[in-house]
């Protein structure tokens, strides 16, 4: 048997217009806001699933969609599938209205569940 | 006494060229590295500086170097300083060679802190 792959992907609306130093800021909300939700879920499987995740070297991939549906989208399906998901809403002193929508991480989790969620997406 | 205001600054290398989406991982990286840390320093202090960031929204401001100088000064100057900090080294999967620093995190700790350390930089 293989071993098991772990990463993080971390989907960022490119429709918004957010400069890259905003749009790297939504990207760790969201990562650490999956690692919050993973700490303090008390399931045993996503904290496994993170701690395999940190020893393999924490692997992130950033990926973009074009609209906030999208964003709904794959946020809706990684919570029906069962993974650790965080969407994040800019808090709106710079930019962007306060409660926008900006970013979703899915996972970390095994690599093909993060696939069937977010494979067709293009990078950031 | 007005209320102590907390954030982490999240500090990127602009001289390596990188893409906005390897740029942007590489600040979750930094960014968790941190929360990681503190979890794990067993410092009461720490402990309390994120809870209190948590709690305010978890500000985080994305910023830039141009060197691998100022980014090791800028690690240097947060561990002297007794801030919780974070280096990250690239795994060189893509774009760059392994082992190449990429970013670092300061904080979250309070923001005057953090300001004596990174609020001469520009946003990234």
């Amino acid at each position: 048997m293989s071993r098991e792959e772990y990463k993080q992907a971390i989907v960022v609306r490119r429709d918004l217009g957010m400069g890259r130093g905003k749009a790297a800021a939504q990207a760790a909300h969201a990562s650490c806001g999956a690692v919050f939700l993973i700490m303090e879920s008390g399931r045993p499987e996503w904290r496994r699933w993170l701690e395999s995740w940190r020893r393999q070297g924490q692997a992130k991939v950033v990926l973009r969609v074009d609209s906030l549906h999208e964003l709904q989208e794959i946020y809706r399906r990684a919570v029906e599938e069962g993974l650790p998901a965080s969407f994040v809403r800019d808090a709106g002193k710079t930019q962007l209205e306060p409660g926008t929508p900006t970013a979703v991480a899915v996972g970390p989790a095994p690599s093909r569940l993060v696939d069937r969620i977010t494979g067709s997406l293009k990078l950031f």
